[in-house]
């Protein structure tokens, strides 16, 4: 039996060719199929054209269109239609690294690929990139957050500040919890966020994932942890 | 007259040593000093750790202590003092590597450094890094924002949940505000973010930086546009 590929989610960074980390060349450089999303939308254009750089010349290009739309149905299948397209080549042992600008866990299309074939049980690691957020914090010389400041990201539709102000909000993400991880832990229960993980050395020697966080033992948790919470399943 | 040295803020990311940025590797070896942070805490370790396999021989490391404490006092006059030790080295025309683990606009040290020798005029460029929020998503396969979610990133204090939840927010971040740039900048400043800035193409050939929103052209400005709002000046 042939062995499967593996699906890399492969963050290229903000845009500048030189804002991609290391470890993303060195995935682009093994990556036997190059999958690019492909829309009107300006921003996956920069993405393949990033990539480029890094690929060997017999990578293949595999465009997969992203429709702009708002129909749901048009979107799911067309989602459901590129998945397979990623299939199609894991199964011949391909490693396929599918592109995305910025970070791929941030507003990406790679999302709804990534939902698809964790289910059907495909090998998969992403690898994180710089947002854009961060480099044009970087460029503008404003930080983001300090001290105890919350930074709340938001997509572009402005009806998204009515329902942060009043407290809607799709993820938390907790930077350093250790030291009130119990705390948190009750306060997102009850507020209902019931997805709640925590991750600690992400990518590091010693790297832990709890999937619940009341089953944490907070005492051995240390600084370089960041819980993620949502109320309802992704 | 002895020109000025360059301060660089460098994220050098979430902490794997290959999810740095080739960027942040090439001024890391342009640097005469690698100015790093020290305290009890972990994470700053980890930072110089990662700077160290990039560096020159001959770079100089300076230690710069930041003592954890909330006694704003001390807090502010070690700050002043590490600012100095830096403004030292930029006189003399060396180029200062400051480095961060994850991105240097998200809760780190260098913020307070920044703040100051902005004012005094130095020049100075902040690299940006992976944010460990990033890494953390990757490796728990969890998307941080699909869709029109919002994500709220709060530091450790469990308060800031509750904060989170009544609206206070200490920084808001607008992806891709260009299809309703006027309202969201009308919104804006109804609820008082007077400090708005938008930044197109950061670090990309036609970057430009409105430090006024209102003043801006939106039907000049494109897909890859970010807004960082913010109530009180930083």
């Amino acid at each position: 039996m042939k062995l499967k590929g593996r699906l890399y989610g492969v963050g290229v960074g903000p845009g500048d060719p030189e804002l991609i980390s290391i470890k993303a060349c060195r995935i682009l450089q093994l990556a036997d199929v190059l999958a690019a999303p492909s829309s009107s939308v300006e921003g996956t254009d920069i993405a393949l054209d990033i990539a480029s750089y890094y690929i060997k010349p017999s990578t293949e290009i595999l465009h997969l269109p992203f429709p702009m739309t708002s129909d749901r149905t048009v979107l799911e299948q067309q989602w459901d239609k590129n998945a397979r397209s990623l299939q199609e080549r894991l199964d011949l042992g391909q490693n396929v690294a599918f592109v995305t600008i910025g970070d791929p866990m941030i507003y990406s299309t790679y999302i709804y690929m990534l939902q698809r074939l964790v289910k059907l049980g495909y090998d998969i690691e992403t690898i994180p990139g710089i947002p854009s957020f961060c480099a044009s914090a970087a460029v503008a010389q404003i930080p983001l957050g300090k001290g105890g400041d919350a930074i709340t990201i938001i997509p572009g539709d402005p009806q998204k500040v009515l329902d942060a102000q009043s407290g809607i909000s799709g993820t938390l993400v907790f930077m350093k919890p250790s030291g009130h991880g119990r705390k948190i832990a009750h306060m997102l229960a009850q507020a209902g966020y019931r997805n709640a993980t925590l991750i600690s050395h992400a990518g590091q020697r010693g790297q832990k994932i709890w999937r619940d966080i009341s089953a944490a033992d907070w005492e051995d948790i240390d600084y370089m942890s960041i819980i993620i919470a949502r109320k309802d399943e992704w």
